[in-house]
């Protein structure tokens, strides 16, 4: 039993405590990591809302981490210690029926106990005086050490550095990804992108990447359409300065429609405007955004029948254990440029202020250094 | 000016009434054609039941006929006196942006004033007493002759019997078309196919031509089945034996879902059912039918960001001009067995028993006789 200085939910809505918990050492098929970095994400902010159906009470949260490996258990046979890796909460574990279809990432090896804060074997790791937190998609990574399962840690180069390639765990992965893997956007395209946290602006670096013609932003907070610009975004739209629907408004700017759309929010009223500002015929939209628990898209079937595409896509489609290496490749290369994406930096003790920072629009990704 | 018998719709909800009207010569890029036979469909009822947000009265309805070319306006290069033809309500310009784009097959070169029963150049050739009929889905097929645009007509081998390879016109195609085109269903996939009319017969053998593994069909009228048999499906579920979702019942059927879902039917909560009894990761569900005026299509967003892909067909995808003479080859081959479809024919006097019977559920296909 080790300790390790965590934030800990204790309820919905409460600021995260930093206390000290007790971490079990790893059992079979699990690897103990020392996280040395971890962005702060819109959805570890949901969990912690009590919006999140699947949250539970008091857990560790953090999804967007970099750690070292410190001890691996037994059978674990890719990683030791020493080893760089990203934690997965969209795990890979190449046997799956899922894993093998050649059609997904989303593998569903660990999702059972995943979606109930618990390990594999159906308990925690974690505990405080003696009563057990939960985990927390599989990551936990607000924890100075955490317990992953083998099947939920990308291996990287170590060179790379974690405080910023952390990034790759969550939204600039699943923004790129999104476009890449899941829409797959061709060079030409016409591409529109709603939101732009971090995940929309990932998803103009996946739109860039794909060469598409045009690239058009939808906000309605103007302060973010100078790094969108940087990013390779072509065309603004807030909708604010429009009095009609903001699909009306693409459709007009693009003789019908857009070629792609992304919602990047989780609003289900913009999912339908991303929907059907897409071109007749062809157009395809790509949800990427969590709605809360309940809600409902809604649209008129002629919209699928007169050939637009509704989709939807997780961790942008990437089977991290393969392909992550190549992100972190593109991140060194510049190609991704997380530095961007990095507008502040932090102490675990600082934690609440992230959260504060992204509620209030001001950050993009704090990263939280251990 | 010609004398034609022609059944006439003079407005929503009244039978059809057989009278003697008068047919223009064709214009400029246009095609007399007198048809020889014309199938009667669910989208024909539709209009005339006044639900259609672009029906218009008086007019000519019929959209599956087959007929011969009787005179050619200026300018038509791709037909002469004496061809075979069959009328397309989604015409193929093959110059259009959506002909060009290799993405679809909604031709939209004369879609706007089909739209409105009127001929590309925005006047009706039918008239009644002098006072102007419309026409209707460009076709018009319900009347011994009738004016079509040149892009509207697929050229198909006189060897084949019009009074069959007619319900390749519309239903016999959309289905098969929606399986093979718009689905693109692969050798060994499970499929799941919603209402047994036309369309969702001729899906089965879009599924059977494909090599669909498993062939689920939906229907609450169980008297559907043995046809369906008959054309190659595998496992008959009637939604009135069951207590629990439809969808629920195939996913427990299936180990998880479909890979691919068609709903013929036109019924919104059916289309539900139909994205949510596909496999998580990759199932796509496929709206074939249409539904009423101003309904809405709704689902949560976690049906699509976990993988499920919603889409729709029309015409299955299919591009009139260039392949429909494929598919009166297979029909000639027997691969396409349309005698199946056809349960009733009678003459055009007796076209308001065809609208009772389809009604009534006692037919697949009414073919008129002309």
């Amino acid at each position: 039993m080790i300790k390790s200085r965590a934030a800990v939910a204790f309820g919905p809505g409460e600021p995260l405590q930093i206390l000290e918990v007790d971490v079990e050492p790893p059992k079979a098929g699990e690897v103990l990591v020392r996280i040395v970095a971890s962005g702060v994400c819109h959805t570890d902010a949901f969990t912690l809302s009590g919006d999140d159906p699947e949250g539970v009470f008091p857990a560790i949260l953090g999804h967007e981490g970099g750690g070292i490996v410190e001890a691996v258990g037994e059978g674990v046979t890719s990683l030791q210690v020493g080893d760089h890796v990203i934690p997965l909460y969209t795990a890979e574990c190449r046997t799956c029926k899922f894993c093998t279809s050649g059609k997904t990432n989303l593998c569903q090896s660990v999702r059972e106990t995943q979606g109930k804060g618990l390990m594999p074997d159906g308990t925690t790791r974690f505990s405080y005086k003696g009563e057990p937190i939960y985990h927390y998609m599989g990551t936990s990574t607000f924890s100075e050490y955490t317990v992953v399962a083998e099947v939920s840690l990308a291996k990287v180069p170590k060179e790379a550095p974690l405080e910023k390639i952390c990034l790759l765990g969550c939204g600039v992965t699943t923004g790129i990804g999104a476009v890449l893997n899941t829409a797959k956007v061709e060079a030409g395209a016409t591409v529109a992108i709603f939101g732009l946290g971090g995940i929309g602006l990932a998803a103009i670096i996946g739109a860039k990447m794909a060469q598409a013609s045009r690239i058009i932003v939808i906000d309605i907070n103007p302060d973010k359409f100078a790094i969108a610009k940087d990013l390779g975004a072509t065309d603004f739209v807030n909708p604010k300065e429009h009095d009609k629907p903001i699909q009306e408004v693409i459709i007009e700017m693009t003789d019908g429609g857009v070629d792609y759309s992304f919602e990047c929010v989780g609003n289900v009223d913009l999912m339908r405007s991303a929907l059907e500002c897409c071109h007749k015929g062809w157009g395809e939209s790509v949800i990427i955004g969590v709605a809360g628990a309940g809600q409902e898209i809604s649209t008129r079937p002629f919209q699928l029948v007169t050939g637009r595409v509704w989709r939807g896509s997780a961790f942008g489609g990437v089977k991290g254990r393969t392909e992550l290496p190549g992100y972190v490749a593109k991140a060194q290369s510049g190609e991704i440029p997380l530095d961007t994406f990095i507008t502040h930096t932090m102490g675990l003790e600082e934690i609440n202020t992230a959260f504060e920072l992204m509620h209030q629009g001001k950050s993009i990704r704090s990263v939280i250094h251990f």
